[in-house]
């Protein structure tokens, strides 16, 4: 293989050192069951708990408000659902925002077509909410708030302290999608009077197929699946015990590079460079934005074809949300701030890890502009 | 660590060579989204769609039936509650077994707290339904028959050809939990008439975190978890590649070692060995069971002490389902199979995998008996 410039660190991380040396033991001779009484599953099972200890540590949480599930959109789905599904003698009224991961808003879809009523917040053209907007909607019926904490297509961080203070005015409870947020900016739910939050393990260094769902102390949801009881009974399922082991060691090892600066000093410097390509445009919050996510508008140009140039180039990059599976529809994010439908095909979304180097960065400020013009070229040709 | 003698197969396996050097490529440098379109990220893609058509082709399925999922207990979730809801129209009723797996059996309970009727087909002392109470609960109204391939605690096999015929002459839909059969003895789903089936990687020597549900052609499943789209839009997330890449691999690898005589061989040797103690009795069929699972009962003895004894020998053991985090209760299996509530707690299971030896298994035949021989005599002392 040539050259890689992996710039797609919000669809996948690679594992980190710390993460991936976690995990193997526990893929060899600490295989054990956890729910076993021998050596072998007894240690499994400290491996477990060490985890869920130092996870809740990392976002101000106690050991027993962290349930380990399959990923980001399992905890998604089980904090939305099963709030839902609790408080349907109080009301069936929920509120979200229009820039949520799909692994949010598919589930909303689902539960209005079950009778709930889902309110959309729209954003402004930075990704904002008008906190006046949430408090304005909000009835007897609430009975949760679910907006993300950052968006992962646009970077733009939102103010979850805020929201976290009117959900806790108005006695409604509040469920924050924090894929994109915990391990890269600080997160911590007591401060930020959060009452469930996701978050996934691959985002943030750690293994494919381990996601996390805080639940404030209290409030017991029901069971998104059903069996053996695992996780005090909250999630049945035999733990992955080796994913679990390295997501904790991966956050510990990104909070330690909190804050990161040289992945803020990278993304600036992308984003001054090609903010200098004629008719480009930078998506989401200027100001607070995440500290890996460049993100831009290139006028008259197909997303798609960018990023096979760019793959070209060995530069990995997404357009878009790379979560929904080929979907060539343009984005919904970028349609809820405002791009026209034509211009919300030619995004290019750059997202870093302390993995990146200046000389990528001096790289790919190099080949884009390049890139831009040969496909302006080709597409005024036709 | 002294001498480690691992009998408790069937509750998670070490993970098989092949299925490990299959899985570490996905940890490092072939990292990227599935979903992506850059080189590592088709490259992932591959990996997922090349497991797919080798379990696909292990079971007789076709790759478009395949669906990858966090585990078994995620399957057979899925599997039931997707088909309860998309049948309501056509009726409530769901026929099952008395030993199904706890994924099963409190999904279900589940499901009658919504207003699902279910019956529970009871067992004869070897844990078999019989075919002809099976076809008279059949009723207008029934939409689903889940009944397991093979029984995780005492090692019964059941005759699911039967059973898929049964389904398909009434046209009920099929769903088998086949967590312990699959990789262990042959399933094939045409040929036996399943419609769903679920089984889960860490019990075959793949990684923990994934399992696999098979549903037959023509047949959507409305997903159980929403979102990106992944897995033809029937289950979202981003997909657990290396798990994936590890359960292909430790299928191939078990179906290499089909029929598993040796396997056989050294249950039949535990069972002589074990039933030459006094006070002790095989549970399960006799004659249709798993090449893998040795289970018994040993009089006025107490299971736990027994597994807390077997561990100081090294030797890894389970009582009841390992499954059931820390459950004390005594066994569902046990007490439908018509063992009296003392006894039930008396139980041990022993489960093979081609990694055992003839050595251990000599071992654990020299061990045992003093073993219980020390528990009776203290607990006769109390």
């Amino acid at each position: 293989m040539n050259r890689l410039v992996y710039l797609d660190n919000a669809a996948t991380t690679k594992m980190s050192k710390p993460a991936y040396d976690a995990m193997l033991p526990f893929l060899g001779d600490w295989f054990g069951n956890p729910s076993s009484v021998y050596s072998i599953g007894r240690g499994a099972k400290k491996a477990v708990e060490n985890a869920r200890d130092r996870i809740a540590g990392a976002i101000g949480a106690l050991p027993e408000e962290i349930f380990f599930v399959s990923g980001g959109t399992e905890s998604d789905n089980w904090a939305i659902k099963s709030v839902a599904q609790m408080m349907k003698s109080k009301g069936r009224h929920i509120i979200t925002s229009a820039i949520e991961h799909p692994a949010v808003l598919n589930t909303l879809k689902h539960l209005e077509k079950e009778g709930y009523d889902v309110t959309y917040l729209g954003v402004d053209k930075y990704g904002q909410i008008q906190l006046s907007e949430l408090q304005g909607k909000i009835h007897s019926g609430t009975i949760l708030i679910t907006i993300m904490a950052a968006n992962n297509e646009i970077g733009t961080v939102l103010p979850i302290s805020e929201i976290g203070k009117i959900a806790q005015d108005n006695g409604v409870l509040f469920h924050t999608d924090a894929v994109q947020a915990v391990g890269h900016i600080p997160v911590n739910v007591r401060e930020m009077g959060i009452d469930l939050l996701s978050f996934s393990g691959h985002k943030l260094g750690g293994a494919k197929g381990v996601g996390v769902l805080f639940t404030k102390k209290g409030l017991e949801l029901p069971p998104l699946l059903h069996g053996g009881g695992q996780e005090r009974g909250g999630r049945s399922g035999t733990e992955n015990v080796a994913g679990i082991a390295s997501v904790a060691a991966a956050l510990d090892d990104k909070l330690l590079q909190l804050p990161s600066r040289s992945v803020t000093q990278m993304r600036d410097r992308l984003i001054n460079g090609l903010l200098a390509i004629p008719g480009s445009r930078l998506t989401g919050d200027p100001v607070n934005r995440l500290p890996g996510i460049a993100s831009f508008i290139f006028e008259d140009i197909e997303g798609e074809a960018l990023l096979l140039m760019l793959d070209q180039c060995g530069i990995c990059a997404s357009s878009g949300s790379a979560c929904s599976s080929g979907s060539v529809k343009p984005s919904h994010v970028l349609l809820a701030i405002g791009m026209p439908y034509e211009a919300a095909y030619g995004s290019l979304r750059l997202s870093l890890s302390e993995g990146n180097t200046d000389d990528e960065i001096g790289y790919v400020i190099e080949k884009l502009p390049g890139i831009i013009e040969t496909l302006r070229y080709m597409s005024s040709d036709e």
